[in-house]
């Protein structure tokens, strides 16, 4: 870092209310700049549903290529009613995930004061922790195939597919990040070793391999069934989870639920060595779109993600507060259309606060 | 049914606290044989971890041929502090499943009055829900294998394995469910679609061709994230759920915590032409094994379920009553030890207001 310092950021405000929350984002993350005294130099990528209507183009020709030559990548929501589940989340998010080998996706899940959680009893003291989740394996790897398709006899298989290389660079991640963020220091693998015997053999070995690396980490085992009842029960106990791609997806989003919503919930898709990128975790809330009444908090949040990501820490710290504070002094609510608020004035009042600081 | 019915029931008290729950179950089971008019037929068996550290025999040879013999199988908890985890829930809980065929594994998500939920806002009218989980195929099957085991190129593939018929029987089984119960008559289909696009595509396609031999029944899907977070956020959208082994196993303990934890919640692996087995669906709890504080009454509410899969529906309903007072007018807390009263003082409770009536 020092005085000068520029971050090309491809940006893909997608589909929805995707746009609506980018605008709010880069809004903060030039507040942010001006005060910390970085720049960013934005390039905007038209990719998503409108697009692929069309063109019938999900990523054009050399757009990975393209995206490989920034310094982050920050998405706002992809998904269109008028096509079919499935295409774009597989042919621009999920190949984003895979092409740039983002292996980590990262989810912190963290209650911030003033903001509204649907379990009883637990307050930000209570629930903060991270997931790190495999990002390029697993159920995701699209292994698999159709016998007999459309016939009584039809069988259709679904592989998940680990390897070594790829399950041991995702627990080494998670060790050293519970070691950086030194809070209870402890790494809970989260799988399913009782039936999955083949998948998760191999993650426990590696994680307890690796683990003799780090003797000052607590280790921990949970089944994904019972970690779903300790998020909402006993969500204090975590610190730090590593977990596989399909448990992560699904572990995630109920800790987005106890973190307040998809209102706020934002995660990064990191490889530590290349291009990664930072998103709401919502999807493109397509009967919100253009109303000016969604959350934009959680693309707020990613955002503060890529500055963090980037380096620029004490950027990332002014955000944070100024989401705080604009949660607990100002929304009535997280929910789109309940905030009391316009999502441009959410989005500037977190600017003005990151601005001025807090 | 009539005078003089007879059920022959194959008890498996299993590990920890397995037999001091099954115990009250039986008890409450004799309270209701003796008030409606019907006979227990109990055969025990000590399957379980002390058999097996004991022999190394899991089901002894010619087990499963036993079991087929009776009516029903009511099962206390299968672990052992002392045995990897996997094989006892291997070679005696899933196998039974499997040999005997409970394609359906069936998981009632019912909050009783006077239980205490980890949710807010939502009470006995939000939280009454069925899963209807597949029981027999998915990740559940045993496919995949090594490759490399042990080298740093190790590859470790699990297979989720789907069949037509395995599907579809457990959709219909579904279906027919959600008319008999009657109830908001809506059936959603819980899986993930956008990216597990061979066996969900099976399931999707299955789904909606049955379908249309529903008309009364209202279809919809869920993404099996999504789904997590409606449970803690709105509960009362569900009326049965069906889903494929691994997702039902998540969700289900997920449900399970929602209405009061595993003191509570109880489940029926369900063979609708042979032998069905009931189980709460907590572990063996060896911590509390012995010191008579356990709570009994998810062993209760399978015993319970039972009775109603055989036809004694009077006395299932007498049961439901009695462990609704208890819960209400009674316990504490439904946590072992904070319950205000022993294992068998709350089964004898049970038990006597389903011997009078409430
Ligand atoms: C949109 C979908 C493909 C995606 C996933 O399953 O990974 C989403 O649920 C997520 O968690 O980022
Ligand atoms: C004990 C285990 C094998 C079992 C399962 O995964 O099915 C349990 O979690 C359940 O849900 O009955």
């Amino acid at each position: 870092m020092g005085e000068g310092r520029t971050y090309k950021i491809a940006v893909i405000p997608g589909d929805g209310t995707g746009p609506e929350v980018i605008r709010e984002g880069v809004k903060v993350l030039q507040a942010a700049a001006e005060r910390f005294g970085f720049k960013l130099d934005l390039h905007y990528f038209d990719w998503g549903g409108e697009r692929y209507l069309r063109t019938g183009e999900t990523i054009p020709e050399g757009g990975i290529e393209e995206l490989k030559k920034h310094d982050a990548i920050y998405l706002g929501a992809i998904g269109h009613p008028e096509v079919k589940p499935g295409i774009l989340e597989k042919e621009i998010l999920l190949r984003i995930r895979f092409e740039l080998d983002q292996y980590i996706n990262l989810r912190p899940v963290k209650l911030y004061p003033g903001v509204w959680t649907p379990i009883k009893d637990k307050g930000p003291e209570d629930i903060d922790f991270v997931v790190v989740r495999e990002n390029t394996e697993g159920l995701y790897a699209g292994g698999g195939g159709f016998l007999r398709k459309g016939t009584p006899q039809e069988v259709a298989i679904q592989e998940s597919i680990n390897t070594r290389f790829g399950v041991e660079r995702c627990i080494r991640f998670a060790f050293e990040y519970c070691r950086k963020r030194n809070k209870k220091k402890k790494l809970t693998l989260v799988g399913k070793t009782n039936v999955l015997t083949y998948a998760w053999d191999l993650w426990e070995r590696t994680f307890y391999e690796v683990a003799k690396e780090y003797p000052d980490i607590e280790t921990d085992y949970a089944h994904v069934d019972a970690t779903c009842m300790w998020f909402v029960k006993n969500p204090e106990w975590f610190d730090v989870i590593v977990t596989d791609n399909m448990f992560g997806d699904i572990i995630t989003d109920l800790g987005a639920m106890i973190q307040g919503g998809m209102g706020i919930a934002a995660g990064g898709n990191i490889n530590p060595q290349g291009v990664s990128m930072f998103e709401p975790i919502g999807g493109s809330a397509p009967k919100y779109t253009g109303k000016n009444v969604i959350n934009p908090l959680a693309a707020i949040c990613a955002g503060m993600m890529m500055l963090e990501h980037l380096g620029e820490e004490e950027a990332a710290q002014a955000i944070e507060k100024a989401v705080i504070k604009v949660c607990r002094d100002h929304l009535k609510s997280l929910s789109a259309g309940k905030m009391g608020y316009t999502t441009s004035e959410v989005g500037d009042l977190v600017a003005n606060y990151t601005a001025k600081g807090v």
